[in-house]
């Protein structure tokens, strides 16, 4: 098992080329592996997924930056999605029995290294951020890049790494630290991005909703629909399924519906199950009724299976 | 991996030291394994799911009907489930590659040693049913063990194995060979068993319900609730969700409430990605969304994903 995930959010999802080379420099180390790749045009945005060691995703995130800066120019850039940088935000991620201490040190090394190679101002956030104010990326990017030149002014936004002046074509980055998050996004059947709006922010716990659910309502032009775009930051306080009921009930009484909804990059099997146990109605649902991981157990060395009463005896 | 799955119910779901020997007996060769235990002591009855060779299967299985017939009296036995013997019923499924032929072979060497063995009249179904009225378990097991003295004065009725009269402990017994099923069941929020048996004519293929869907409607009385019990004979026509989406409405429709589920034995991972599917509106949802399915085929030597565009470009 590798120790870490870094899922970069880069600013580009629409030219498939440019997609490839930036996939293919993330993974340009032998100890860094590709788990998935999601693009977005609406968006224009694309989200790696990578799973590796803390020296091979350091050298392969370093490739990465350079191709970003090579072939994304932030000041040319439209999407609904709000950015602050060619490679918006980077966090890493404990795998398994990894401390979050490592995927911290690893994001504290790669926004020096950024800092010094590229001339980017780097911002640490989560579970890295050194200022408090910086847990939140949302506190972040607030007024986009756009907003940052002003924000610089400011000495309490000082970037932690490098210069105090926003990058000609890639704005700034943030990297950082944090726990496992599912991206996932209702589609409504509506074109009205109000409505989408309306609801994320029902939604969201910094409104008031649901609890480590954040949210934001797009309007996705190619497919002319708006869509309820959420992070869910602590699937076991808010699973998939609760949140998307939700958003069913607040799209329901603005007289709107989810047609179908989309995952960005990868989801802990746990939550997967999650969704079936709370659908079915089934809370004893665990991995030993599925029949090929039973099997998987059965033969890498069997031990029989306690006997267990359904109910009361 | 296991060329043979076998799920044998047993006739006793309340005696747990007796379940024990069973499902002891039952996983006593070296190449079986026991992957579940299901007893219910309001259906009085026991479902083993086993995988093994057809060798280690067949040695494994008559240790089990031996232990049955030493453990279980079928005059004395009450249950709400139907039943026709001490080893009611004992299906083969060909797991992974495994023809068909694999586990009706299976079936008829089980059945003839059986009857040899244990002076049980065998009943040979589903996919190994020599006689085409046969395939359905419902028909062989109509009018329950009361009702097979009179069901073998008649010819047509002559056992496949064995001979034409019931063992007078233990019943008959039937053998078989068929798909993978999926046994679930849905608990009311009424004690009344009318309401189940309703929802399960509705719900059920026989009378007009959903393909591939065997229903009945039970009384628990240790729960003091009905329940609907499912056969889903091919979660491919007919989903988990699917049925219980129509359980859940035909219960409102009477004005009850499914309070909660179980599953019976195992059910394949595909059927419980699928419910994640259908329940978040999700058709695109694949093993390769989930994370440790992703990382565990980057270990097994990484094959870099396709890149795709989640929409039209």
């Amino acid at each position: 098992m590798y120790p870490l995930e870094c899922v970069p959010n880069l600013s580009e999802g629409r030219r498939p080329e440019v997609i490839a080379r930036l996939a293919a420099a993330a993974s340009s180390d032998a100890e860094t592996r590709l788990l998935d790749v999601s693009s977005d045009p609406d968006h224009n945005r694309t989200v790696l997924t990578l799973a590796g060691t803390p020296e091979g995703l350091h050298r392969s995130l370093l490739a990465l930056y350079e191709t970003a800066l090579a072939e994304i120019d932030l000041t040319r850039h439209d999407g609904v999605h709000p950015r602050v940088g060619a490679v918006d935000v980077t966090p890493f991620v404990p795998l398994g029995d990894t401390p979050m201490e490592v995927a911290v040190a690893a994001a504290e090394r790669l926004g020096q290294a950024v800092a010094e190679r590229f001339g980017l101002p780097v911002y640490l956030y989560e579970r890295a951020a050194r200022v408090p104010e910086r847990r939140r990326l949302a506190v972040i990017r607030r007024g986009q890049l756009e907003g940052f030149p002003a924000k610089l002014a400011d000495p309490a936004w000082a970037p932690d790494f490098g210069p105090a002046r926003v990058h000609p074509t890639a704005g700034v980055t943030v990297i950082g630290a944090r726990f496992f998050l599912i991206a996932f996004n209702a589609v409504l059947d509506t074109a009205d991005p109000e409505i989408a709006r309306t609801i994320a922010r029902q939604v969201r716990e910094s409104s008031g909703g649901l609890p480590a659910v954040r949210a934001l309502g797009f309007f996705l032009a190619r497919r002319g629909r708006a869509q309820v775009s959420m992070n869910l930051v602590d699937y076991r306080q808010t699973s998939i399924l609760k949140a998307l009921d939700r958003v069913r009930r607040e799209a329901e009484a603005l007289g709107a519906r989810v047609v179908e909804t989309e995952l960005i990059g990868l989801v802990p099997e746990e939550a997967m199950l999650g969704v079936a146990r709370e659908a079915l109605q089934l809370p004893e649902l665990s991995w030993g009724r599925v029949l090929e991981r039973t099997l998987g157990a059965a033969r890498q060395g069997f031990k029989p299976l306690a006997i267990e009463e359904k109910t009361d005896p």
